[in-house]
Protein backbone atom coordinates (compact mmCIF):
# COMPACT_ATOMS: atom_id res chain seq x y z
CA UNK A 1 0.00 0.00 0.00
CA UNK A 2 1.41 3.42 -0.86
CA UNK A 3 2.45 5.57 2.42
CA UNK A 4 2.82 9.03 3.00
CA UNK A 5 4.55 11.18 5.36
CA UNK A 6 3.12 14.65 6.88
CA UNK A 7 4.15 17.45 8.77
CA UNK A 8 1.62 18.66 10.85
CA UNK A 9 1.72 22.56 13.25
CA UNK A 10 -0.69 22.76 15.96
CA UNK A 11 -2.12 25.62 18.16
CA UNK A 12 -2.98 22.76 21.26
CA UNK A 13 -5.02 25.13 23.16
CA UNK A 14 -8.14 23.95 21.82
CA UNK A 15 -7.43 20.15 21.64
CA UNK A 16 -7.29 17.62 24.18
CA UNK A 17 -4.38 16.47 22.57
CA UNK A 18 -2.79 14.56 19.77
CA UNK A 19 -4.20 10.77 20.56
CA UNK A 20 -7.54 10.49 19.13
CA UNK A 21 -10.09 9.13 21.79
CA UNK A 22 -13.81 9.61 22.41
CA UNK A 23 -15.61 12.65 23.37
CA UNK A 24 -12.63 14.93 23.05
CA UNK A 25 -11.47 16.87 20.07
CA UNK A 26 -8.24 15.53 19.31
CA UNK A 27 -5.65 16.45 16.43
CA UNK A 28 -5.50 13.08 15.00
CA UNK A 29 -8.92 12.63 15.27
CA UNK A 30 -9.79 16.21 13.10
CA UNK A 31 -6.97 15.07 10.53
CA UNK A 32 -8.32 11.15 10.14
CA UNK A 33 -11.82 13.51 9.85
CA UNK A 34 -10.51 15.32 7.02
CA UNK A 35 -8.73 12.45 5.25
CA UNK A 36 -12.03 10.63 5.27
CA UNK A 37 -13.90 13.85 4.03
CA UNK A 38 -11.50 14.55 1.30
CA UNK A 39 -10.31 10.75 0.45
CA UNK A 40 -14.08 9.52 0.78
CA UNK A 41 -12.79 6.22 2.90
CA UNK A 42 -11.40 5.84 6.88
CA UNK A 43 -7.41 6.70 6.70
CA UNK A 44 -5.73 5.56 10.19
CA UNK A 45 -2.81 8.13 10.61
CA UNK A 46 0.15 7.15 13.45
CA UNK A 47 2.03 9.79 14.96
CA UNK A 48 5.87 10.57 16.11
CA UNK A 49 4.59 10.47 19.90
CA UNK A 50 1.24 11.72 22.16
CA UNK A 51 1.80 15.32 23.04
CA UNK A 52 -0.88 16.00 26.13
CA UNK A 53 -3.51 18.40 25.97
CA UNK A 54 -2.97 21.77 25.73
CA UNK A 55 0.68 20.92 23.90
CA UNK A 56 1.40 22.35 21.06
CA UNK A 57 3.88 21.41 17.97
CA UNK A 58 4.86 22.85 14.99
CA UNK A 59 6.84 19.40 13.49
CA UNK A 60 4.68 16.72 14.47
CA UNK A 61 5.60 13.99 12.08
CA UNK A 62 3.04 11.05 11.12
CA UNK A 63 2.05 8.44 8.58
CA UNK A 64 -0.12 6.56 6.62
CA UNK A 65 -1.21 4.62 4.17
CA UNK A 66 -4.08 4.91 1.17
CA UNK A 67 -5.85 2.48 -1.09
CA UNK A 68 -4.19 4.16 -4.38
CA UNK A 69 -1.49 6.50 -5.06
CA UNK A 70 -2.71 9.75 -4.48
CA UNK A 71 -2.14 13.38 -5.77
CA UNK A 72 -0.41 14.94 -2.87
CA UNK A 73 -0.38 18.64 -3.78
CA UNK A 74 -4.35 18.54 -4.28
CA UNK A 75 -4.89 16.09 -1.23
CA UNK A 76 -2.71 18.54 1.10
CA UNK A 77 -4.77 21.86 -0.06
CA UNK A 78 -8.06 19.88 0.85
CA UNK A 79 -6.81 18.71 4.27
CA UNK A 80 -5.94 22.31 4.70
CA UNK A 81 -8.64 23.78 3.46
CA UNK A 82 -10.86 21.22 5.90
CA UNK A 83 -9.00 21.27 8.93
CA UNK A 84 -9.89 24.65 11.32
CA UNK A 85 -7.26 27.39 11.28
CA UNK A 86 -4.99 25.78 14.66
CA UNK A 87 -4.29 22.37 12.62
CA UNK A 88 -2.09 22.87 9.52
CA UNK A 89 -0.65 20.22 7.19
CA UNK A 90 2.99 21.74 6.64
CA UNK A 91 4.27 18.92 4.25
CA UNK A 92 2.89 15.77 2.48
CA UNK A 93 5.14 13.71 0.81
CA UNK A 94 5.80 9.57 -0.44
CA UNK A 95 7.31 7.60 1.87
CA UNK A 96 8.88 4.48 1.67
CA UNK A 97 5.99 1.45 2.47
CA UNK A 98 8.01 0.61 5.88
CA UNK A 99 8.16 3.57 7.15
CA UNK A 100 7.04 3.98 10.73
CA UNK A 101 6.69 7.51 12.36
CA UNK A 102 6.81 6.56 16.09
CA UNK A 103 9.50 3.66 15.72
CA UNK A 104 11.65 5.31 13.13
CA UNK A 105 12.35 8.15 14.69
CA UNK A 106 15.96 8.93 16.37
CA UNK A 107 15.14 12.12 18.07
CA UNK A 108 12.38 14.32 19.38
CA UNK A 109 13.28 18.14 20.28
CA UNK A 110 10.58 20.33 22.56
CA UNK A 111 11.26 24.19 22.64
CA UNK A 112 9.37 25.89 26.24
CA UNK A 113 8.82 29.78 25.80
CA UNK A 114 8.60 31.37 29.12
CA UNK A 115 8.53 35.29 30.06
CA UNK A 116 9.12 37.19 32.96
CA UNK A 117 7.91 40.32 31.88
CA UNK A 118 4.33 40.94 30.76
CA UNK A 119 3.12 40.35 27.43
CA UNK A 120 -0.12 39.58 25.48
CA UNK A 121 1.03 38.90 21.90
CA UNK A 122 1.90 34.69 22.20
CA UNK A 123 0.30 34.15 25.44
CA UNK A 124 -1.00 30.97 23.93
CA UNK A 125 2.35 29.65 23.85
CA UNK A 126 4.56 31.41 26.31
CA UNK A 127 4.34 30.87 30.08
CA UNK A 128 4.50 33.88 32.18
CA UNK A 129 6.74 33.24 35.01
CA UNK A 130 7.31 35.68 38.24
CA UNK A 131 10.16 36.72 38.07
CA UNK A 132 12.29 35.98 35.74
CA UNK A 133 14.18 32.59 36.69
CA UNK A 134 18.09 32.85 36.67
CA UNK A 135 19.10 31.53 33.56
CA UNK A 136 22.82 30.57 33.98
CA UNK A 137 21.73 29.11 36.74
CA UNK A 138 19.03 26.91 35.30
CA UNK A 139 21.82 26.28 31.85
CA UNK A 140 24.32 25.30 34.56
CA UNK A 141 22.24 22.50 36.08
CA UNK A 142 20.83 21.47 32.90
CA UNK A 143 24.09 20.55 31.98
CA UNK A 144 23.76 17.60 34.49
CA UNK A 145 20.70 16.26 31.96
CA UNK A 146 22.98 15.49 29.32
CA UNK A 147 23.82 11.78 28.71
CA UNK A 148 22.07 8.52 29.10
CA UNK A 149 19.76 8.32 32.47
CA UNK A 150 16.89 6.97 33.66
CA UNK A 151 14.13 9.47 33.92
CA UNK A 152 11.69 8.16 36.57
CA UNK A 153 11.85 11.41 38.54
CA UNK A 154 10.93 13.14 35.39
CA UNK A 155 7.78 10.96 34.72
CA UNK A 156 4.06 10.77 35.53
CA UNK A 157 3.53 8.13 37.54
CA UNK A 158 0.57 6.52 36.08
CA UNK A 159 2.52 5.97 32.32
CA UNK A 160 2.46 2.46 31.25
CA UNK A 161 6.02 2.65 29.93
CA UNK A 162 8.75 0.16 32.17
CA UNK A 163 12.11 1.18 31.00
CA UNK A 164 12.74 4.99 31.94
CA UNK A 165 15.90 5.73 30.35
CA UNK A 166 16.80 8.64 28.26
CA UNK A 167 19.55 9.62 26.33
CA UNK A 168 19.40 13.69 26.11
CA UNK A 169 21.16 15.27 23.54
CA UNK A 170 21.44 18.69 24.70
CA UNK A 171 19.04 21.05 26.57
CA UNK A 172 19.40 25.00 27.11
CA UNK A 173 17.70 27.78 27.48
CA UNK A 174 18.51 30.45 24.89
CA UNK A 175 17.24 34.67 25.93
CA UNK A 176 15.93 35.88 23.25
CA UNK A 177 17.88 39.03 21.37
CA UNK A 178 14.77 40.63 20.22
CA UNK A 179 12.63 40.21 23.17
CA UNK A 180 14.09 41.49 26.24
CA UNK A 181 12.37 39.18 29.59
CA UNK A 182 11.83 36.24 26.77
CA UNK A 183 13.78 32.88 27.11
CA UNK A 184 13.18 29.53 25.20
CA UNK A 185 14.47 25.86 26.66
CA UNK A 186 15.25 24.02 23.78
CA UNK A 187 15.82 19.89 24.24
CA UNK A 188 16.55 16.98 22.49
CA UNK A 189 16.65 13.34 23.27
CA UNK A 190 16.25 10.24 21.94
CA UNK A 191 12.76 9.45 23.41
CA UNK A 192 10.98 11.51 26.43
CA UNK A 193 8.82 10.03 29.30
CA UNK A 194 5.04 11.45 30.02
CA UNK A 195 5.38 14.59 31.28
CA UNK A 196 9.16 14.64 30.85
CA UNK A 197 9.51 18.14 29.39
CA UNK A 198 7.08 19.76 31.43
CA UNK A 199 8.68 17.96 35.07
CA UNK A 200 12.28 19.19 33.72
CA UNK A 201 10.94 23.01 33.06
CA UNK A 202 9.12 23.07 36.44
CA UNK A 203 12.52 21.71 38.50
CA UNK A 204 14.57 24.29 36.64
CA UNK A 205 12.71 27.07 37.13
CA UNK A 206 12.48 26.29 40.87
CA UNK A 207 16.44 26.34 40.67
CA UNK A 208 16.72 29.70 38.23
CA UNK A 209 14.62 31.07 41.89
CA UNK A 210 17.07 29.95 44.12
CA UNK A 211 14.47 27.71 45.90
CA UNK A 212 16.99 24.34 44.65
CA UNK A 213 20.70 23.91 44.58
CA UNK A 214 21.92 24.22 41.01
CA UNK A 215 23.86 21.21 41.67
CA UNK A 216 20.75 19.28 41.86
CA UNK A 217 20.16 16.95 39.08
CA UNK A 218 22.02 13.77 40.02
CA UNK A 219 20.73 13.18 42.96
CA UNK A 220 17.11 13.37 41.91
CA UNK A 221 17.93 11.85 38.95
CA UNK A 222 19.16 8.98 41.50
CA UNK A 223 15.82 8.93 43.81
CA UNK A 224 13.77 7.81 40.81
CA UNK A 225 10.74 9.13 42.66
CA UNK A 226 8.53 11.90 40.91
CA UNK A 227 7.86 13.86 44.38
CA UNK A 228 11.22 14.38 44.07
CA UNK A 229 11.50 17.07 41.30
CA UNK A 230 9.90 20.29 40.87
CA UNK A 231 6.78 20.93 39.37
CA UNK A 232 4.62 20.66 36.18
CA UNK A 233 5.05 23.64 33.74
CA UNK A 234 2.16 24.55 32.37
CA UNK A 235 1.33 22.63 28.95
CA UNK A 236 0.95 25.97 27.06
CA UNK A 237 4.36 27.09 26.82
CA UNK A 238 5.67 23.38 25.25
CA UNK A 239 5.69 23.13 21.31
CA UNK A 240 6.99 19.56 20.04
CA UNK A 241 9.31 21.29 17.56
CA UNK A 242 11.24 18.28 15.41
CA UNK A 243 11.30 15.27 14.70
CA UNK A 244 14.40 13.24 13.87
CA UNK A 245 14.56 10.40 11.40
CA UNK A 246 18.23 8.13 10.23
CA UNK A 247 20.01 10.13 7.12
CA UNK A 248 18.29 13.34 7.05
CA UNK B 1 -1.98 66.74 38.15
CA UNK B 2 0.99 63.78 38.19
CA UNK B 3 1.17 62.42 34.80
CA UNK B 4 1.65 59.10 33.43
CA UNK B 5 2.57 57.10 30.11
CA UNK B 6 1.60 53.46 29.75
CA UNK B 7 2.56 51.24 26.73
CA UNK B 8 0.80 48.21 26.25
CA UNK B 9 0.52 44.99 24.12
CA UNK B 10 -2.59 43.25 23.33
CA UNK B 11 -3.91 40.84 21.05
CA UNK B 12 -6.76 42.32 19.71
CA UNK B 13 -8.89 38.83 18.25
CA UNK B 14 -11.59 39.23 20.99
CA UNK B 15 -11.40 43.30 21.20
CA UNK B 16 -13.81 45.72 19.52
CA UNK B 17 -11.16 47.98 18.90
CA UNK B 18 -8.57 50.10 21.04
CA UNK B 19 -11.71 53.10 21.74
CA UNK B 20 -14.21 53.20 24.47
CA UNK B 21 -17.95 52.14 23.55
CA UNK B 22 -21.07 51.08 24.53
CA UNK B 23 -21.87 47.75 25.04
CA UNK B 24 -18.90 46.24 23.07
CA UNK B 25 -15.87 44.80 25.12
CA UNK B 26 -12.53 47.88 24.17
CA UNK B 27 -9.05 47.11 25.13
CA UNK B 28 -9.33 50.94 26.97
CA UNK B 29 -12.50 50.23 28.96
CA UNK B 30 -10.64 47.56 29.85
CA UNK B 31 -7.57 49.37 30.94
CA UNK B 32 -9.81 52.12 32.75
CA UNK B 33 -11.82 49.63 34.48
CA UNK B 34 -8.54 47.97 35.51
CA UNK B 35 -7.13 51.12 36.59
CA UNK B 36 -10.39 52.10 38.69
CA UNK B 37 -10.51 48.81 40.38
CA UNK B 38 -6.24 49.55 41.47
CA UNK B 39 -6.64 52.88 42.25
CA UNK B 40 -10.48 52.91 43.90
CA UNK B 41 -11.56 56.09 41.35
CA UNK B 42 -12.22 56.23 37.73
CA UNK B 43 -9.38 57.40 35.63
CA UNK B 44 -9.61 58.45 31.93
CA UNK B 45 -6.69 57.45 29.51
CA UNK B 46 -6.06 58.65 25.89
CA UNK B 47 -4.24 56.45 23.77
CA UNK B 48 -1.92 57.19 20.39
CA UNK B 49 -4.65 56.32 18.55
CA UNK B 50 -7.27 53.90 17.83
CA UNK B 51 -6.79 50.03 16.23
CA UNK B 52 -9.88 48.64 14.75
CA UNK B 53 -12.05 45.53 16.08
CA UNK B 54 -9.52 42.36 15.70
CA UNK B 55 -6.23 44.86 15.49
CA UNK B 56 -2.93 43.93 17.53
CA UNK B 57 -0.39 46.24 19.07
CA UNK B 58 2.74 45.54 20.50
CA UNK B 59 3.70 49.01 21.56
CA UNK B 60 0.09 51.07 21.67
CA UNK B 61 1.65 54.39 23.75
CA UNK B 62 -1.43 56.03 26.23
CA UNK B 63 -1.40 58.63 29.27
CA UNK B 64 -3.37 59.05 32.33
CA UNK B 65 -3.56 61.54 35.21
CA UNK B 66 -4.19 61.03 38.73
CA UNK B 67 -5.45 63.02 41.70
CA UNK B 68 -2.30 62.05 43.55
CA UNK B 69 0.94 60.80 42.80
CA UNK B 70 1.24 56.66 42.84
CA UNK B 71 3.62 53.63 43.12
CA UNK B 72 4.23 52.71 39.96
CA UNK B 73 5.87 49.33 40.53
CA UNK B 74 2.89 48.09 42.69
CA UNK B 75 -0.18 49.83 39.80
CA UNK B 76 2.02 47.77 36.89
CA UNK B 77 1.54 44.73 38.85
CA UNK B 78 -2.38 44.92 39.95
CA UNK B 79 -3.30 46.19 36.42
CA UNK B 80 -1.49 42.93 34.85
CA UNK B 81 -3.22 40.90 37.56
CA UNK B 82 -6.61 42.22 36.69
CA UNK B 83 -6.29 42.67 33.06
CA UNK B 84 -7.29 39.53 30.94
CA UNK B 85 -3.83 37.80 29.37
CA UNK B 86 -4.92 39.26 26.07
CA UNK B 87 -3.64 42.56 27.39
CA UNK B 88 -0.51 43.39 29.34
CA UNK B 89 0.80 46.77 30.24
CA UNK B 90 4.65 46.50 28.99
CA UNK B 91 5.63 50.14 30.48
CA UNK B 92 4.31 52.62 33.33
CA UNK B 93 6.38 55.47 33.56
CA UNK B 94 6.10 59.12 35.13
CA UNK B 95 5.23 61.60 32.31
CA UNK B 96 5.45 65.98 31.91
CA UNK B 97 2.36 66.89 33.11
CA UNK B 98 1.49 68.43 29.32
CA UNK B 99 2.69 64.86 27.73
CA UNK B 100 -0.51 63.85 25.49
CA UNK B 101 0.10 60.32 23.79
CA UNK B 102 -2.00 61.63 21.00
CA UNK B 103 -0.93 65.03 19.72
CA UNK B 104 2.61 64.54 20.89
CA UNK B 105 3.57 61.33 18.68
CA UNK B 106 5.50 62.45 15.55
CA UNK B 107 4.84 58.94 14.00
CA UNK B 108 3.31 55.72 14.14
CA UNK B 109 4.55 51.90 12.26
CA UNK B 110 2.83 49.00 11.81
CA UNK B 111 3.38 45.69 10.93
CA UNK B 112 1.43 43.66 8.64
CA UNK B 113 2.45 39.90 8.55
CA UNK B 114 1.35 37.07 5.93
CA UNK B 115 2.39 34.03 4.93
CA UNK B 116 1.98 31.95 1.47
CA UNK B 117 2.10 28.67 3.19
CA UNK B 118 -0.28 26.66 5.58
CA UNK B 119 0.36 26.98 9.15
CA UNK B 120 -1.36 27.14 12.77
CA UNK B 121 1.24 28.87 15.20
CA UNK B 122 0.47 32.36 14.71
CA UNK B 123 -3.04 32.02 13.12
CA UNK B 124 -4.68 34.56 15.28
CA UNK B 125 -1.74 37.46 13.94
CA UNK B 126 -0.73 36.53 10.41
CA UNK B 127 -2.77 36.44 7.09
CA UNK B 128 -2.87 33.43 5.30
CA UNK B 129 -2.54 34.62 1.70
CA UNK B 130 -2.95 31.88 -1.15
CA UNK B 131 -0.40 31.82 -3.39
CA UNK B 132 2.57 33.86 -1.54
CA UNK B 133 2.66 37.57 -3.62
CA UNK B 134 5.77 38.36 -5.22
CA UNK B 135 7.81 40.23 -2.77
CA UNK B 136 10.06 42.13 -5.43
CA UNK B 137 6.92 43.30 -7.08
CA UNK B 138 5.52 44.35 -3.93
CA UNK B 139 8.40 46.35 -2.41
CA UNK B 140 8.78 47.81 -6.23
CA UNK B 141 5.52 49.35 -5.71
CA UNK B 142 5.65 50.23 -1.97
CA UNK B 143 8.50 53.02 -2.87
CA UNK B 144 6.13 55.27 -4.46
CA UNK B 145 4.09 55.31 -0.94
CA UNK B 146 7.28 57.30 0.31
CA UNK B 147 7.22 60.92 0.92
CA UNK B 148 3.72 63.25 1.64
CA UNK B 149 0.97 62.11 -0.45
CA UNK B 150 -2.85 62.50 -0.21
CA UNK B 151 -3.89 59.13 0.97
CA UNK B 152 -7.60 59.46 0.17
CA UNK B 153 -7.66 56.61 -2.00
CA UNK B 154 -7.05 54.59 1.00
CA UNK B 155 -8.98 55.74 3.39
CA UNK B 156 -12.45 54.41 4.29
CA UNK B 157 -15.04 56.64 3.06
CA UNK B 158 -16.50 57.28 6.30
CA UNK B 159 -13.65 58.50 8.41
CA UNK B 160 -14.47 62.15 9.30
CA UNK B 161 -10.88 63.84 8.77
CA UNK B 162 -10.75 66.29 6.09
CA UNK B 163 -7.15 66.56 5.60
CA UNK B 164 -5.52 63.25 4.28
CA UNK B 165 -1.80 64.26 3.51
CA UNK B 166 0.17 61.62 5.30
CA UNK B 167 3.97 61.38 5.15
CA UNK B 168 5.66 57.98 4.68
CA UNK B 169 8.80 57.32 6.11
CA UNK B 170 9.15 53.62 5.12
CA UNK B 171 7.23 50.70 3.73
CA UNK B 172 8.84 48.01 3.04
CA UNK B 173 7.90 43.96 2.82
CA UNK B 174 10.90 41.91 4.94
CA UNK B 175 11.11 37.99 4.48
CA UNK B 176 11.94 36.08 7.27
CA UNK B 177 14.91 33.60 7.16
CA UNK B 178 14.04 31.59 9.54
CA UNK B 179 10.47 30.86 8.43
CA UNK B 180 10.07 30.55 4.94
CA UNK B 181 6.74 31.69 3.06
CA UNK B 182 6.36 34.17 6.47
CA UNK B 183 6.83 38.09 5.13
CA UNK B 184 6.19 41.31 7.24
CA UNK B 185 5.27 44.44 5.70
CA UNK B 186 6.58 47.48 7.98
CA UNK B 187 5.57 50.74 7.59
CA UNK B 188 6.15 54.21 9.42
CA UNK B 189 4.28 57.45 9.13
CA UNK B 190 3.32 60.45 10.44
CA UNK B 191 -0.26 59.85 10.75
CA UNK B 192 -2.28 56.96 9.53
CA UNK B 193 -6.23 57.34 7.94
CA UNK B 194 -8.91 54.83 9.04
CA UNK B 195 -8.21 51.67 7.21
CA UNK B 196 -4.56 53.06 5.68
CA UNK B 197 -2.58 50.22 6.21
CA UNK B 198 -5.50 47.60 5.68
CA UNK B 199 -6.17 48.73 2.15
CA UNK B 200 -2.49 49.41 1.17
CA UNK B 201 -1.83 45.94 2.19
CA UNK B 202 -4.64 44.61 -0.05
CA UNK B 203 -3.44 46.31 -3.04
CA UNK B 204 0.07 45.46 -2.55
CA UNK B 205 -0.78 42.03 -2.46
CA UNK B 206 -2.82 42.35 -5.78
CA UNK B 207 -0.05 43.74 -6.96
CA UNK B 208 2.36 40.34 -5.95
CA UNK B 209 -0.44 38.61 -7.18
CA UNK B 210 0.16 39.97 -10.58
CA UNK B 211 -3.65 41.51 -10.80
CA UNK B 212 -2.47 45.03 -10.65
CA UNK B 213 0.66 47.23 -12.42
CA UNK B 214 3.69 47.55 -9.77
CA UNK B 215 3.63 50.86 -11.14
CA UNK B 216 0.25 51.45 -10.01
CA UNK B 217 0.28 53.69 -7.15
CA UNK B 218 1.05 56.74 -8.33
CA UNK B 219 -2.34 57.03 -10.37
CA UNK B 220 -4.02 55.27 -7.11
CA UNK B 221 -3.36 58.07 -5.44
CA UNK B 222 -4.19 60.80 -7.70
CA UNK B 223 -7.48 59.64 -8.08
CA UNK B 224 -8.45 60.41 -4.67
CA UNK B 225 -11.15 57.71 -4.56
CA UNK B 226 -11.41 54.58 -1.93
CA UNK B 227 -12.64 52.75 -4.66
CA UNK B 228 -9.37 53.07 -7.32
CA UNK B 229 -7.34 50.67 -4.37
CA UNK B 230 -7.51 47.74 -3.52
CA UNK B 231 -9.70 45.47 -1.11
CA UNK B 232 -8.91 45.70 3.06
CA UNK B 233 -6.49 43.09 3.89
CA UNK B 234 -8.00 41.44 6.99
CA UNK B 235 -7.33 42.84 10.50
CA UNK B 236 -6.13 39.84 12.01
CA UNK B 237 -2.42 40.39 10.36
CA UNK B 238 -2.16 43.84 11.42
CA UNK B 239 -0.08 45.21 14.26
CA UNK B 240 0.42 48.80 16.07
CA UNK B 241 4.31 48.31 16.86
CA UNK B 242 6.17 51.71 17.72
CA UNK B 243 4.67 55.25 18.30
CA UNK B 244 7.46 58.15 18.45
CA UNK B 245 7.96 60.85 20.40
CA UNK B 246 10.20 64.05 19.75
CA UNK B 247 13.86 63.38 21.50
CA UNK B 248 13.66 59.33 22.36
Amino acid sequence: MPTYRMHIEYLGTEWHGWQIQPDAPSVQGAIENALETALRYPVSITGSGRTDTGVHASGQVAHFATDEPIDLHRLMASLNGILPSSVAITQLSPARDSFHARYDAIWRQYRYRISGLPFAIGHDIRWHVKPMPDIEMMNKAAQDLLGTHDFDSFCRTKSETKNRVCTVESAVWVESPSNPGHADFEIRADRFLHGMVRAIVGTLVEIGHGKRDPDCIPSLLEAKDRKAAGYAAPPHGLMLERVGYPGE
